[in-house]
Protein backbone atom coordinates (compact mmCIF):
# COMPACT_ATOMS: atom_id res chain seq x y z
CA UNK A 1 0.00 0.00 0.00
CA UNK A 2 1.33 3.59 -0.80
CA UNK A 3 0.23 6.53 1.04
CA UNK A 4 -0.09 9.77 -1.50
CA UNK A 5 -0.53 13.63 -0.04
CA UNK A 6 -2.30 15.61 -2.18
CA UNK A 7 -2.79 19.19 -1.95
CA UNK A 8 -6.16 20.08 -3.50
CA UNK A 9 -7.34 23.85 -4.75
CA UNK A 10 -11.50 24.58 -5.05
CA UNK A 11 -13.81 27.07 -6.20
CA UNK A 12 -16.16 26.07 -3.57
CA UNK A 13 -18.77 27.76 -4.86
CA UNK A 14 -20.79 24.88 -6.19
CA UNK A 15 -20.07 22.45 -3.43
CA UNK A 16 -21.79 21.22 -0.86
CA UNK A 17 -18.71 21.72 1.76
CA UNK A 18 -15.61 19.41 1.62
CA UNK A 19 -17.20 16.16 3.36
CA UNK A 20 -18.81 13.61 1.46
CA UNK A 21 -22.99 13.90 2.09
CA UNK A 22 -25.23 11.57 0.03
CA UNK A 23 -26.84 13.13 -3.07
CA UNK A 24 -24.83 16.83 -2.64
CA UNK A 25 -21.82 17.42 -4.78
CA UNK A 26 -18.81 17.62 -2.56
CA UNK A 27 -15.07 18.01 -3.05
CA UNK A 28 -14.48 14.82 -1.10
CA UNK A 29 -17.31 12.94 -2.71
CA UNK A 30 -16.27 14.05 -6.63
CA UNK A 31 -12.41 13.34 -5.77
CA UNK A 32 -13.28 9.49 -4.29
CA UNK A 33 -15.85 8.66 -7.06
CA UNK A 34 -13.58 9.72 -10.24
CA UNK A 35 -10.14 8.37 -8.55
CA UNK A 36 -12.14 5.56 -7.81
CA UNK A 37 -12.40 5.08 -11.36
CA UNK A 38 -9.45 6.40 -12.56
CA UNK A 39 -7.32 3.66 -10.59
CA UNK A 40 -10.05 0.83 -10.91
CA UNK A 41 -10.08 0.53 -6.82
CA UNK A 42 -12.08 1.84 -3.90
CA UNK A 43 -10.59 5.09 -3.46
CA UNK A 44 -11.17 6.61 0.41
CA UNK A 45 -9.67 9.89 1.01
CA UNK A 46 -9.17 11.97 4.49
CA UNK A 47 -9.15 15.75 4.31
CA UNK A 48 -7.34 18.02 6.51
CA UNK A 49 -10.06 20.11 6.81
CA UNK A 50 -13.95 19.72 6.41
CA UNK A 51 -14.80 23.34 4.82
CA UNK A 52 -18.14 24.49 4.41
CA UNK A 53 -20.33 25.00 1.57
CA UNK A 54 -18.85 27.60 -0.34
CA UNK A 55 -15.74 27.93 1.38
CA UNK A 56 -13.33 27.69 -1.31
CA UNK A 57 -9.32 26.37 -0.85
CA UNK A 58 -5.89 27.30 -2.43
CA UNK A 59 -4.02 24.53 -0.03
CA UNK A 60 -6.46 21.94 1.12
CA UNK A 61 -4.25 18.91 2.12
CA UNK A 62 -5.51 15.43 1.80
CA UNK A 63 -4.21 11.98 1.60
CA UNK A 64 -5.69 8.27 0.36
CA UNK A 65 -4.05 4.87 0.36
CA UNK A 66 -3.65 3.12 -3.16
CA UNK A 67 -2.33 -0.54 -4.42
CA UNK A 68 -2.00 1.05 -7.71
CA UNK A 69 1.65 1.39 -9.18
CA UNK A 70 0.89 4.96 -9.53
CA UNK A 71 3.57 6.96 -11.25
CA UNK A 72 3.86 9.57 -8.57
CA UNK A 73 5.56 12.67 -10.82
CA UNK A 74 2.94 12.52 -13.50
CA UNK A 75 0.04 11.64 -10.65
CA UNK A 76 -1.29 15.32 -11.07
CA UNK A 77 -2.06 15.97 -14.25
CA UNK A 78 -3.29 12.30 -14.53
CA UNK A 79 -5.44 12.92 -11.72
CA UNK A 80 -6.39 16.33 -13.26
CA UNK A 81 -7.66 15.08 -16.54
CA UNK A 82 -10.97 13.72 -14.47
CA UNK A 83 -11.67 16.46 -12.28
CA UNK A 84 -13.82 19.08 -13.28
CA UNK A 85 -12.37 23.01 -13.70
CA UNK A 86 -13.43 23.83 -10.21
CA UNK A 87 -11.43 21.62 -8.77
CA UNK A 88 -7.69 20.29 -9.31
CA UNK A 89 -4.65 18.78 -7.42
CA UNK A 90 -1.92 21.60 -7.07
CA UNK A 91 0.41 18.49 -5.86
CA UNK A 92 1.25 15.31 -4.75
CA UNK A 93 3.81 13.32 -3.85
CA UNK A 94 4.21 9.60 -1.72
CA UNK A 95 4.92 10.20 1.92
CA UNK A 96 4.78 7.57 4.58
CA UNK A 97 1.96 5.26 5.90
CA UNK A 98 1.70 6.72 8.81
CA UNK A 99 0.91 10.15 7.41
CA UNK A 100 -2.82 11.09 8.45
CA UNK A 101 -3.88 14.59 6.75
CA UNK A 102 -6.32 15.46 9.65
CA UNK A 103 -4.60 14.03 12.56
CA UNK A 104 -1.28 14.71 11.46
CA UNK A 105 -1.84 18.41 10.48
CA UNK A 106 -0.21 20.92 13.02
CA UNK A 107 -1.88 24.32 11.80
CA UNK A 108 -4.39 25.46 9.38
CA UNK A 109 -4.46 29.33 8.32
CA UNK A 110 -7.07 30.42 6.59
CA UNK A 111 -7.96 33.89 4.98
CA UNK A 112 -10.88 36.13 4.63
CA UNK A 113 -11.02 38.65 2.13
CA UNK A 114 -13.75 41.74 2.43
CA UNK A 115 -13.49 44.47 -0.36
CA UNK A 116 -15.65 47.90 0.16
CA UNK A 117 -17.96 48.02 -2.54
CA UNK A 118 -21.08 49.73 -2.94
CA UNK A 119 -22.60 47.75 -5.85
CA UNK A 120 -22.02 43.80 -5.85
CA UNK A 121 -19.14 42.98 -7.78
CA UNK A 122 -19.45 39.66 -10.23
CA UNK A 123 -15.57 39.10 -10.75
CA UNK A 124 -14.26 40.24 -7.24
CA UNK A 125 -17.86 39.24 -5.38
CA UNK A 126 -16.47 35.15 -6.00
CA UNK A 127 -14.09 34.92 -3.71
CA UNK A 128 -14.73 37.78 -1.45
CA UNK A 129 -17.60 39.34 0.71
CA UNK A 130 -18.71 43.00 -0.89
CA UNK A 131 -19.16 45.00 1.90
CA UNK A 132 -20.22 48.98 2.19
CA UNK A 133 -18.55 51.94 3.29
CA UNK A 134 -15.50 51.49 5.09
CA UNK A 135 -14.43 49.37 7.64
CA UNK A 136 -12.00 50.59 10.61
CA UNK A 137 -8.96 48.09 10.35
CA UNK A 138 -7.48 49.32 13.68
CA UNK A 139 -10.52 48.71 15.39
CA UNK A 140 -11.12 45.06 14.09
CA UNK A 141 -7.17 44.39 15.01
CA UNK A 142 -7.76 46.18 18.30
CA UNK A 143 -10.52 43.25 18.63
CA UNK A 144 -8.80 40.48 17.46
CA UNK A 145 -5.93 40.36 19.54
CA UNK A 146 -8.27 39.80 22.78
CA UNK A 147 -8.60 36.36 20.74
CA UNK A 148 -5.03 35.59 20.66
CA UNK A 149 -3.56 32.38 22.54
CA UNK A 150 -5.05 29.50 24.03
CA UNK A 151 -9.07 30.36 25.90
CA UNK A 152 -12.11 27.94 25.65
CA UNK A 153 -13.76 29.41 22.22
CA UNK A 154 -16.83 27.82 23.47
CA UNK A 155 -18.74 31.38 22.16
CA UNK A 156 -16.85 30.80 18.87
CA UNK A 157 -18.64 27.58 17.41
CA UNK A 158 -21.56 27.13 16.05
CA UNK A 159 -23.90 24.17 17.16
CA UNK A 160 -23.45 20.92 15.49
CA UNK A 161 -20.14 20.19 16.49
CA UNK A 162 -18.80 16.71 17.85
CA UNK A 163 -15.77 18.05 19.38
CA UNK A 164 -14.90 17.46 23.23
CA UNK A 165 -13.20 20.50 24.10
CA UNK A 166 -13.93 24.11 23.34
CA UNK A 167 -10.48 24.77 24.52
CA UNK A 168 -8.57 26.37 20.96
CA UNK A 169 -4.66 28.18 20.79
CA UNK A 170 -5.19 30.74 18.60
CA UNK A 171 -2.02 31.61 16.64
CA UNK A 172 -2.74 34.11 14.64
CA UNK A 173 -5.88 37.03 13.74
CA UNK A 174 -5.06 39.77 12.07
CA UNK A 175 -6.69 42.27 9.49
CA UNK A 176 -4.69 44.01 6.82
CA UNK A 177 -6.10 46.99 4.39
CA UNK A 178 -4.92 47.02 0.87
CA UNK A 179 -6.33 49.75 -0.44
CA UNK A 180 -10.31 49.02 -0.57
CA UNK A 181 -9.09 44.94 -0.19
CA UNK A 182 -9.22 43.56 3.39
CA UNK A 183 -7.76 40.17 4.45
CA UNK A 184 -8.38 38.38 7.23
CA UNK A 185 -5.98 35.81 8.10
CA UNK A 186 -6.65 33.20 11.05
CA UNK A 187 -4.39 30.28 11.67
CA UNK A 188 -5.16 27.77 14.54
CA UNK A 189 -3.57 23.76 15.18
CA UNK A 190 -7.46 24.11 14.90
CA UNK A 191 -10.70 25.46 15.23
CA UNK A 192 -13.92 24.84 16.22
CA UNK A 193 -16.96 24.40 14.15
CA UNK A 194 -17.57 27.43 11.87
CA UNK A 195 -15.08 29.05 14.58
CA UNK A 196 -13.27 31.09 11.54
CA UNK A 197 -16.21 32.97 10.07
CA UNK A 198 -18.08 33.56 13.69
CA UNK A 199 -15.41 35.57 14.71
CA UNK A 200 -14.38 36.83 11.37
CA UNK A 201 -18.31 38.22 11.83
CA UNK A 202 -17.75 40.05 14.76
CA UNK A 203 -14.78 41.77 13.54
CA UNK A 204 -16.82 42.64 10.39
CA UNK A 205 -19.11 44.69 13.44
CA UNK A 206 -16.34 46.12 15.07
CA UNK A 207 -15.06 47.46 12.09
CA UNK A 208 -18.56 48.77 10.78
CA UNK A 209 -18.77 50.94 14.04
CA UNK A 210 -21.94 48.58 15.36
CA UNK A 211 -19.81 46.62 17.99
CA UNK A 212 -17.61 47.92 20.60
CA UNK A 213 -13.95 46.35 20.21
CA UNK A 214 -14.08 44.73 24.24
CA UNK A 215 -17.97 42.91 23.44
CA UNK A 216 -15.12 40.34 21.58
CA UNK A 217 -13.10 39.97 24.72
CA UNK A 218 -16.12 39.92 26.41
CA UNK A 219 -17.98 36.80 24.53
CA UNK A 220 -14.56 34.84 25.12
CA UNK A 221 -14.73 35.13 29.06
CA UNK A 222 -18.55 34.52 29.79
CA UNK A 223 -18.84 31.84 27.21
CA UNK A 224 -21.82 33.39 26.15
CA UNK A 225 -21.98 34.06 21.89
CA UNK A 226 -22.20 37.13 21.03
CA UNK A 227 -26.48 38.70 19.68
CA UNK A 228 -26.60 39.43 15.98
CA UNK A 229 -23.09 38.10 14.83
CA UNK A 230 -24.33 35.40 12.20
CA UNK A 231 -21.47 33.90 10.66
CA UNK A 232 -19.49 35.58 7.63
CA UNK A 233 -20.87 34.56 4.78
CA UNK A 234 -18.63 31.59 3.43
CA UNK A 235 -17.86 33.32 -0.40
CA UNK A 236 -15.10 35.38 1.29
CA UNK A 237 -13.23 32.22 3.12
CA UNK A 238 -10.50 30.20 2.13
CA UNK A 239 -8.73 27.24 3.61
CA UNK A 240 -4.54 28.81 2.81
CA UNK A 241 -2.58 26.04 3.90
CA UNK A 242 -2.03 23.18 5.99
CA UNK A 243 1.30 22.60 7.77
CA UNK A 244 2.62 19.50 8.97
CA UNK B 1 -37.03 60.33 -23.30
CA UNK B 2 -33.76 60.09 -20.45
CA UNK B 3 -30.84 58.65 -21.72
CA UNK B 4 -28.74 56.60 -18.82
CA UNK B 5 -25.59 55.28 -19.01
CA UNK B 6 -24.39 52.26 -17.01
CA UNK B 7 -21.12 51.27 -16.22
CA UNK B 8 -21.64 47.09 -16.33
CA UNK B 9 -19.55 44.44 -14.14
CA UNK B 10 -19.83 41.14 -15.61
CA UNK B 11 -18.14 37.61 -15.13
CA UNK B 12 -18.46 36.47 -18.60
CA UNK B 13 -17.65 32.63 -17.85
CA UNK B 14 -20.95 31.62 -18.48
CA UNK B 15 -22.17 34.18 -21.43
CA UNK B 16 -22.38 33.86 -25.26
CA UNK B 17 -20.81 36.86 -25.12
CA UNK B 18 -22.19 40.42 -25.10
CA UNK B 19 -24.13 40.80 -28.10
CA UNK B 20 -27.95 39.47 -28.14
CA UNK B 21 -28.41 36.15 -29.85
CA UNK B 22 -31.61 34.17 -30.21
CA UNK B 23 -31.91 30.84 -27.43
CA UNK B 24 -28.43 32.14 -26.15
CA UNK B 25 -27.49 33.47 -23.11
CA UNK B 26 -25.85 37.11 -23.93
CA UNK B 27 -25.09 40.14 -21.65
CA UNK B 28 -27.29 42.48 -23.93
CA UNK B 29 -30.42 39.75 -24.05
CA UNK B 30 -30.22 39.47 -20.03
CA UNK B 31 -29.95 43.34 -19.59
CA UNK B 32 -32.57 43.76 -21.85
CA UNK B 33 -34.88 40.62 -20.77
CA UNK B 34 -34.76 41.91 -17.17
CA UNK B 35 -34.94 45.81 -17.65
CA UNK B 36 -37.77 45.69 -19.82
CA UNK B 37 -39.65 43.78 -17.74
CA UNK B 38 -39.30 45.59 -14.81
CA UNK B 39 -39.74 49.08 -16.22
CA UNK B 40 -42.92 47.79 -18.34
CA UNK B 41 -41.58 48.81 -21.45
CA UNK B 42 -38.67 47.73 -24.27
CA UNK B 43 -35.49 48.31 -23.63
CA UNK B 44 -32.86 48.71 -26.34
CA UNK B 45 -29.70 48.43 -24.87
CA UNK B 46 -26.22 49.87 -26.74
CA UNK B 47 -23.13 48.43 -25.78
CA UNK B 48 -19.57 50.41 -26.33
CA UNK B 49 -18.13 46.74 -26.84
CA UNK B 50 -19.35 43.24 -28.24
CA UNK B 51 -17.11 41.46 -25.81
CA UNK B 52 -16.57 37.26 -27.23
CA UNK B 53 -18.30 34.37 -25.40
CA UNK B 54 -16.35 34.05 -22.20
CA UNK B 55 -14.59 37.64 -22.21
CA UNK B 56 -15.35 39.20 -18.96
CA UNK B 57 -15.65 43.16 -18.07
CA UNK B 58 -15.01 45.56 -15.02
CA UNK B 59 -15.95 48.55 -16.91
CA UNK B 60 -18.23 47.93 -19.78
CA UNK B 61 -20.08 50.67 -20.57
CA UNK B 62 -23.90 50.48 -22.21
CA UNK B 63 -26.70 53.40 -22.72
CA UNK B 64 -30.39 53.11 -22.97
CA UNK B 65 -33.53 55.34 -23.21
CA UNK B 66 -36.42 55.33 -21.15
CA UNK B 67 -39.72 57.34 -20.85
CA UNK B 68 -40.05 56.03 -17.05
CA UNK B 69 -39.38 58.54 -14.01
CA UNK B 70 -36.39 56.53 -12.82
CA UNK B 71 -34.94 57.71 -9.25
CA UNK B 72 -31.21 57.83 -10.90
CA UNK B 73 -29.49 58.05 -7.08
CA UNK B 74 -31.17 54.51 -6.61
CA UNK B 75 -30.83 53.31 -10.24
CA UNK B 76 -28.22 51.38 -9.72
CA UNK B 77 -29.64 49.42 -6.53
CA UNK B 78 -32.52 48.95 -8.65
CA UNK B 79 -31.08 47.27 -11.38
CA UNK B 80 -28.91 45.35 -9.74
CA UNK B 81 -31.96 43.41 -7.68
CA UNK B 82 -33.03 41.76 -11.07
CA UNK B 83 -29.91 40.74 -12.22
CA UNK B 84 -27.98 37.28 -11.81
CA UNK B 85 -24.87 37.04 -9.70
CA UNK B 86 -22.57 37.36 -12.14
CA UNK B 87 -23.72 40.58 -14.31
CA UNK B 88 -23.87 43.68 -12.25
CA UNK B 89 -24.13 47.26 -12.90
CA UNK B 90 -21.56 49.49 -10.88
CA UNK B 91 -22.91 52.42 -11.79
CA UNK B 92 -25.57 54.52 -13.53
CA UNK B 93 -25.90 58.55 -14.69
CA UNK B 94 -27.94 60.30 -16.77
CA UNK B 95 -26.27 62.06 -19.62
CA UNK B 96 -27.22 63.87 -22.56
CA UNK B 97 -29.99 62.62 -25.45
CA UNK B 98 -26.95 62.43 -27.87
CA UNK B 99 -24.54 59.96 -26.12
CA UNK B 100 -24.14 56.75 -27.58
CA UNK B 101 -22.24 54.14 -26.13
CA UNK B 102 -20.31 52.78 -28.70
CA UNK B 103 -20.23 55.51 -31.11
CA UNK B 104 -19.27 58.31 -28.37
CA UNK B 105 -16.26 55.84 -26.99
CA UNK B 106 -12.82 57.10 -27.95
CA UNK B 107 -10.34 54.45 -26.34
CA UNK B 108 -11.14 51.13 -25.36
CA UNK B 109 -9.31 49.52 -22.65
CA UNK B 110 -8.40 45.52 -22.43
CA UNK B 111 -6.53 43.73 -19.88
CA UNK B 112 -5.03 40.41 -20.29
CA UNK B 113 -4.50 37.89 -17.59
CA UNK B 114 -1.90 35.48 -17.60
CA UNK B 115 -0.31 33.18 -14.45
CA UNK B 116 2.50 30.76 -14.92
CA UNK B 117 1.27 27.53 -12.99
CA UNK B 118 2.03 23.40 -13.61
CA UNK B 119 -1.27 22.51 -12.69
CA UNK B 120 -4.49 24.19 -13.76
CA UNK B 121 -6.20 26.49 -10.61
CA UNK B 122 -9.58 26.68 -9.99
CA UNK B 123 -9.22 30.31 -8.37
CA UNK B 124 -7.06 31.89 -10.43
CA UNK B 125 -8.01 30.03 -13.31
CA UNK B 126 -11.56 31.63 -14.18
CA UNK B 127 -10.33 35.08 -14.83
CA UNK B 128 -7.08 34.24 -16.01
CA UNK B 129 -4.89 32.09 -18.58
CA UNK B 130 -2.69 29.56 -16.64
CA UNK B 131 0.67 28.81 -18.57
CA UNK B 132 3.38 26.55 -17.67
CA UNK B 133 7.01 27.49 -17.65
CA UNK B 134 8.05 31.11 -17.33
CA UNK B 135 7.25 33.88 -20.27
CA UNK B 136 9.76 36.46 -20.99
CA UNK B 137 8.45 39.69 -20.61
CA UNK B 138 11.19 41.60 -22.53
CA UNK B 139 10.61 39.84 -25.77
CA UNK B 140 6.91 40.11 -25.23
CA UNK B 141 7.59 43.82 -24.80
CA UNK B 142 9.83 44.17 -27.77
CA UNK B 143 7.44 42.21 -30.40
CA UNK B 144 4.65 44.34 -28.69
CA UNK B 145 6.05 47.69 -29.36
CA UNK B 146 6.48 47.13 -33.33
CA UNK B 147 2.50 47.32 -33.58
CA UNK B 148 2.38 51.04 -31.35
CA UNK B 149 0.76 53.25 -33.66
CA UNK B 150 -1.47 54.15 -36.51
CA UNK B 151 -1.08 50.51 -39.14
CA UNK B 152 -3.26 48.27 -41.11
CA UNK B 153 -4.00 45.44 -38.89
CA UNK B 154 -5.62 42.38 -41.34
CA UNK B 155 -3.09 40.51 -40.14
CA UNK B 156 -4.26 40.60 -36.59
CA UNK B 157 -8.04 40.49 -37.32
CA UNK B 158 -10.62 36.85 -37.18
CA UNK B 159 -12.35 36.31 -40.22
CA UNK B 160 -16.19 37.23 -39.59
CA UNK B 161 -15.92 41.20 -39.10
CA UNK B 162 -17.74 43.90 -40.65
CA UNK B 163 -15.82 46.55 -40.75
CA UNK B 164 -14.71 48.95 -43.69
CA UNK B 165 -11.28 49.49 -42.84
CA UNK B 166 -8.82 47.35 -40.97
CA UNK B 167 -6.68 50.34 -40.28
CA UNK B 168 -6.36 50.86 -36.23
CA UNK B 169 -4.01 53.16 -33.91
CA UNK B 170 -3.12 51.42 -31.27
CA UNK B 171 -2.01 53.31 -28.31
CA UNK B 172 -0.64 51.24 -25.77
CA UNK B 173 0.42 47.15 -25.64
CA UNK B 174 2.18 46.65 -22.71
CA UNK B 175 3.52 43.55 -20.47
CA UNK B 176 4.00 43.49 -16.88
CA UNK B 177 5.36 41.10 -14.50
CA UNK B 178 3.90 41.36 -10.67
CA UNK B 179 5.44 37.56 -9.03
CA UNK B 180 3.94 34.77 -11.11
CA UNK B 181 1.01 37.03 -12.95
CA UNK B 182 1.61 38.64 -16.17
CA UNK B 183 -0.45 41.47 -17.32
CA UNK B 184 -0.99 42.71 -20.74
CA UNK B 185 -2.46 45.79 -21.48
CA UNK B 186 -4.34 46.90 -24.69
CA UNK B 187 -5.90 50.40 -25.77
CA UNK B 188 -7.15 51.68 -28.80
CA UNK B 189 -10.02 54.13 -29.85
CA UNK B 190 -11.53 50.74 -31.27
CA UNK B 191 -10.34 47.04 -31.96
CA UNK B 192 -10.94 44.67 -34.92
CA UNK B 193 -12.63 41.33 -34.54
CA UNK B 194 -10.34 39.49 -31.69
CA UNK B 195 -7.43 41.87 -32.53
CA UNK B 196 -6.93 42.28 -28.67
CA UNK B 197 -6.42 37.93 -28.46
CA UNK B 198 -4.90 37.71 -31.58
CA UNK B 199 -1.98 39.65 -30.59
CA UNK B 200 -1.60 38.52 -26.81
CA UNK B 201 -1.93 35.14 -28.62
CA UNK B 202 1.06 35.91 -30.55
CA UNK B 203 2.90 37.80 -27.73
CA UNK B 204 2.68 34.54 -25.64
CA UNK B 205 4.22 32.32 -28.16
CA UNK B 206 7.02 35.47 -27.92
CA UNK B 207 7.33 34.61 -24.39
CA UNK B 208 7.40 31.01 -24.49
CA UNK B 209 10.69 31.29 -27.27
CA UNK B 210 8.15 29.87 -29.96
CA UNK B 211 7.81 33.27 -32.22
CA UNK B 212 10.87 35.74 -32.97
CA UNK B 213 10.06 38.70 -31.51
CA UNK B 214 10.67 40.36 -35.42
CA UNK B 215 7.41 37.88 -36.60
CA UNK B 216 5.23 39.89 -35.10
CA UNK B 217 6.45 43.34 -36.74
CA UNK B 218 6.69 41.09 -40.19
CA UNK B 219 3.49 39.98 -40.12
CA UNK B 220 2.24 43.77 -39.65
CA UNK B 221 3.72 44.43 -42.68
CA UNK B 222 2.35 41.57 -44.92
CA UNK B 223 -0.85 41.57 -43.91
CA UNK B 224 -0.26 37.68 -42.99
CA UNK B 225 -1.93 36.24 -40.11
CA UNK B 226 0.78 34.51 -38.30
CA UNK B 227 0.43 30.70 -38.49
CA UNK B 228 0.08 28.51 -35.44
CA UNK B 229 -0.87 31.93 -33.58
CA UNK B 230 -4.55 31.10 -32.38
CA UNK B 231 -6.55 33.91 -30.58
CA UNK B 232 -5.44 33.60 -26.44
CA UNK B 233 -8.36 31.93 -24.94
CA UNK B 234 -11.56 34.43 -23.53
CA UNK B 235 -11.14 33.54 -19.86
CA UNK B 236 -8.17 35.66 -19.41
CA UNK B 237 -9.86 38.56 -20.66
CA UNK B 238 -11.03 41.53 -19.35
CA UNK B 239 -13.01 44.58 -20.57
CA UNK B 240 -11.51 46.99 -18.10
CA UNK B 241 -12.50 50.68 -19.13
CA UNK B 242 -14.54 52.41 -21.85
CA UNK B 243 -13.61 56.30 -22.03
CA UNK B 244 -15.83 59.06 -23.31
Amino acid sequence: MRNIKLTVEYDGTDFHGFQRQPHLRTVQGELEERFSRLLGERVHLIGAGRTDAGVHALGQVANFRTTRPVAIGRLADVLNCVLAEDVKVRACEEVEESFHARRCARRRRYRYTAIEREQPSPILGRFALIVSGRLDVDEMNIAAAALLGRHDFRAYQASGSETTTTERNLLRLSCRRNGRRIEITAEAGSFLYKMVRIMVGALLRVGRGELRPEAVAEALATGEALTKCPPAPACGLCLIRVSY
